[in-house]
């Protein structure tokens, strides 16, 4: 219960709670319960510690906090619009979760400056964040000097039950425990309840206790509903640990202040009504119609604007001085955070010619990474535990990123895909210039797909290391075969994926992959050797598709090849062309860069006449009747593949010169 | 260091080390580290406690070994062949990883018989185990009678350090905490490697008390390369708690026995070499020659036969006695052990008229379940903390599984979508009849398709019951609105997947996911109204696609629609023909379905010489060009959705009938 006359501290709490209550009931749909119950964690936080600039949301050093139950995004609405942040006037607010509002039903980094991470899928935001402290921590040791703190801030999340019982945060925080990310705070929203009910129905694990184990700082304050100082206490504790993340455990009611719905399922996500809003008024003693925010609330929030400036004008001088004392580190820190790359950063990229040996695209991108990591520094990244397998390693670099070693570029995720793919998502939220890529098998792509996708909704240029691309993987069997996973890639929107078929489009994949930094690339690569062509290019990648091998004429067939398949249609082209047919034979190693090619070029390299079309590809066929159409064919993967030799497998399942010979002859006649 | 006179259960032990190096080394490919550290794990548990008869791999009462750690498969298929099974003779060991052999490089249940759950994906199978032992529970529950336990059995399981850094065993291993499974018991190998070397680049938690924390019991054998009394010791005590599950951590050296490679990460996935295992040979006293087993090993794993013969035979007297005390239950235990659906499963599946009022699919699905619930006694499922969105629940049941209530068949998995499926899959692999389902919103498909995927490699036929299905979601935005889901559940080989387009369609799609015990389904459901048409059956969904609405003679142009967009489909037909145009009219709740028809059919509901196709459907295209080919159009979805009311989402995105229209004249002028 709530004294009528309510302190300062308590009209700024109730602030939140309000416009939750209002926005969600103007919308008619939404979910008040949790900016209700962390009103008061909100609050505490960002008016006490939080570290930020309202009047430039992108300020480099600002404290990162991260909405990772991204449903109660009121509440990260509410703190932007109170401490004065352009992006979310009373207005906005009003427009929650209406077409073309920057207040969107989850947080969105690109509706809404001042939202660090799109959340929504839970378990994401808290993995998010151990990426961002990751950054910061790689940052902090890579340009800081002594007397030079130019990186250094805290990132903060705030979690509920949701992100606690998805395996996606136990990952992430058992690496963020093993890494001693020391400037990680999670606020935990301990509020008991979830859709289906009080949690006990299937969540009654001691969360501190596995925390604990995993390496964390933990505290409890046992009554977030109003005790403030207890939560800012708790809060300075754990900023003065310094070797390990802290997750503070904040028991809250949810639905705080509602007399009816408070502590139940049924706030979570539906709103309160007008009936139940009027005596959540009267009971939290708010005296302010709908939308209505007391001045003395928006005096103490907006305290923010001025103390921004000053913490940002802080900074500007501190970064003066250290360009001025190193005026090389500066200018690198300064290129990076501009988001440019360096010169000649791609200089090195190898280019093959059929003499080169036939090496596989996985190989082929192990030269890759070495050649682009001396000459573009902000490369970062590792593996899923398949560092031999992916070569994901930048060759002459030894080390990895570690407690002691955070300035090392190379991260051991360990067996965990789905927290490597948000911890790469935050790394590229940090939005510092930082590169990250991340390797595992393609396969695999399935354990981390909620994370890539969220690459690609966010804009998030993470570069996938996929290896392993077909039942070319051999013995490891049909759990290890790829055979639907690219296919499933490109489904995806704003996603690139490559399936490179030589050297040279292995590295044009490279150069695409880097120089897109506003969408995630997929890297599919083969397990297995493969030919240099003569015709291939970096520069033919950025078409997508292109003529790899053309007869005189219009053809009377087109092989469309991509990976290792590529040089079976360049085979067979052979063959049926020393058979007297005219065969083009069409390399398509990124489908998404060849749709958005003129319609004039696709007219080109596919034109309309010629219908007959056979695509060769070790996957699905799905998606490729786009080009083959209802006339055309494939050789491509209708089932899982088996446990054999690769060799063998390829055989088995018709990838042989001689069967695409066949099924060209077959479509000839 | 291993005494030169071997003691019998040494010898045993080296069985395995030595069937596992040479099977290793005679394919050029696998994993011999595990089996080599596992050996007297494995020797203990299935010589001391392992409940199951070899000449009878799928007897009901059996204790269920899941090995986990999938990659380590020699050391189950050695304990199989070492025991007798005929599904693994030394032959086959011979063969293993070769194609069409019974020994694959991972193990898969539809290929060997004896083993449980395909494995290899690292977490899968802890998680299948805690799936299992919920079937046992709530069988034994259901079934039991206090003085005839006919279902009562352990579910063992080896798993690795992989295993559990996955986060996928976080959440299966939190709910079984929260379950109390008593009868699941854990052996993990703690042998220090993966493959990026020592485990503590990255995991340096302290596993045993993450398990305390979810409610385990736990226990660590220091040395589990030769304290066979210990680890014996261990599973005794164990298996003396039963209102926990059980997790005991052995210490192992990985790829123990090999003078140069043990306790490395080159003994984890490659070949020793014949030098190196002639030197493991010498290092364990081991004096025999490849695949050569001596007589008193062989003496001793198979007592393993007579004692499963008479542990049968014990249970086929307890169940005839059941039989004659509880004919009914008994008739109903051994029918579905048969996997016999009971008579008139399907009578109270509901069927509509234009004239009932138009339901969100979700909604019919909820009716569908209440239908079938009373009939069928074996559908057992839940959500994953989304009851009341989904509306998954069994209408007319109340409680669910709970520790003190495992004869309820609802489950409430909490925010956990990867475990809920790898539970699913372990409630169909223990074969007892039982049909699973389980519910998130489709766009979260993606936290649990690793999952999904084992459900269609190893036919096992679970349901799906995915809603939310478009950007009809609407308010919440583009991180709940699938887009790419559905054509990316399409790619996948053996699942069904169903998109049905009115209430007839939704208990067709549930009729066909019940009948199909072979395959997944994934049924696609929407949150938002829509009619019932007047041509949808049941029948017909069994078809995949069939002409809904007609013209006389050869149409003009084909609308192809599903789900929420075929009565846009209905209402645009109408108009355009109205206007003169001849138009059909096709529903196609499930592709791969119609795939599997006659030619004849197909182009019966497709004729080859209309090419003006148009596909109405609110997803990503990708996939539909194989009926709309290169001459037809789409009305689908290729960007991501955004946040507004649902209606608001849909005519924004053009899902409209003035737009189905509009592209339809485009195609036929």
């Amino acid at each position: 219960m709530v004294a009528a006359t309510a302190s300062l501290d308590t009209l700024c709490i109730n602030s939140i709670r309000m416009l939750a209550v209002d926005a969600v009931n103007k919308a008619n749909s939404g979910h008040p319960g949790l900016p209700m119950g962390c009103a008061p964690m909100g609050y505490t936080l960002w008016d006490q510690f939080l570290h930020h600039n309202p009047k430039n949301p992108q300020w480099f050093n600002r404290d990162r906090f991260v909405l990772s139950a991204g449903h109660g995004c009121m509440l990260v609405y509410s703190l932007l619009h109170l401490t004065g942040y352009d992006s979310v006037s009373i207005e906005d607010i009003k427009q929650f979760r209406q077409w073309g509002s920057r207040t969107p039903g989850h947080p969105e980094t690109f509706e809404t400056p001042g939202v660090e991470v799109t959340a929504g899928p839970l378990g994401a935001g808290i993995s998010n964040a151990v990426g961002l402290a990751i950054a910061e921590a790689h940052l902090a040791a890579k340009f800081n000097k002594p007397e030079a703190k130019i990186v250094d801030h805290f990132t903060y999340v705030v979690m509920g039950d949701g992100c606690n019982q998805e395996g996606i945060s136990s990952e992430a925080c058992s690496l963020a425990g093993h890494l001693k990310l020391g400037k990680l705070i999670a606020l935990y929203d301990d509020n008991h309840i979830t859709i289906d009910g009080r949690t006990d129905v299937s969540f009654t694990e001691d969360v501190l206790k596995r925390y604990e184990a995993y390496g964390w700082h933990v505290q409890h304050v046992a009554n977030g509903d109003t005790d403030v100082n207890a939560i800012a206490k708790a809060i300075a504790a754990a900023k003065a640990v310094t070797d390990k993340p802290s997750i503070i455990k904040v028991t809250t009611t949810i639905g705080y202040g509602s007399p009816n719905k408070s502590d139940t399922a049924g706030v979570h996500g539906a709103p309160l009504g007008e009936e139940e809003a009027t005596l959540t008024r009267q009971q939290l003693g708010w005296n302010y119609g709908p939308f209505e925010i007391p001045q003395e609330a928006y005096d103490q929030y907006r305290k923010a604007i001025d103390q921004g400036a000053r913490l940002e004008s802080e900074w500007n001088q501190a970064l003066a001085n250290y360009r001025s004392q190193y005026p090389n580190e500066a200018a690198e820190f300064e290129r990076m955070l501009r988001g440019e790359l360096p010169k000649g950063w791609d200089k090195d990229l190898p280019t093959y010619t059929p003499e080169d040996s036939g090496l596989a695209t996985r190989k082929h991108s192990q030269i890759c990474l070495g050649a682009l990591g001396p000459n573009l520094p902000e490369l970062i990244g590792g593996s899923a535990d398949l560092t031999h397998s992916n070569y994901t390693d930048i060759k002459g670099e030894t080390g990895s990123f570690q407690p002691e070693t955070p300035e090392k570029r190379y991260l051991h995720f360990g067996v965990r895909e789905h927290a490597m793919a948000a911890i790469l998502n935050g790394i590229a939220y940090h939005n510092s210039g930082l590169i990250p890529y991340g390797g595992t098998f393609l396969v695999f792509a399935d354990y981390m797909r909620g994370s890539m996708r969220l690459s690609a909704l966010s804009e998030l240029g993470v570069i996938y290391v996929l290896t392993h691309d077909s039942i070319g993987v051999g013995e490891d069997g049909p759990t290890h075969q790829p055979v639907e996973t690219i296919p499933s890639l490109r489904a995806m929107p704003n996603m690139l994926v490559f399936r490179p078929g030589d050297g040279n489009e292995t590295s044009g994949a490279y150069k695409l992959a880097i120089q897109n930094r506003k969408r995630p690339s997929s890297l599919c690569l083969s397990r297995q050797g493969m030919a240099n062509q003569a015709n291939s290019s970096i520069e033919n990648v950025a078409l997508g598709g292109y003529v790899l091998e053309d007869c005189e004429g219009t053809a009377d067939l087109i092989l469309i090849g991509t990976g290792t398949e590529l040089d079976l249609c360049v085979q067979a082209a052979k063959q049926l062309s020393a058979a007297g047919h005219k065969i083009r034979v069409v390399s398509m190693p990124c489908v998404e860069l060849f749709e958005e090619q003129s319609s004039a070029y696709k007219q080109e390299v596919l034109p309309n006449a010629v219908r007959k079309r056979i695509v060769v590809e070790a996957a699905e066929s799905f998606g490729w009747h786009k080009y083959i159409g209802i006339d055309g064919d494939s050789v491509t993967m209708n089932s899982f593949g088996a446990s054999a030799p690769g060799g063998t497998c390829m055989e088995k399942f018709g990838f042989t010169v001689e069967n695409v010979v066949a099924k060209s002859k077959a479509l000839l006649n």
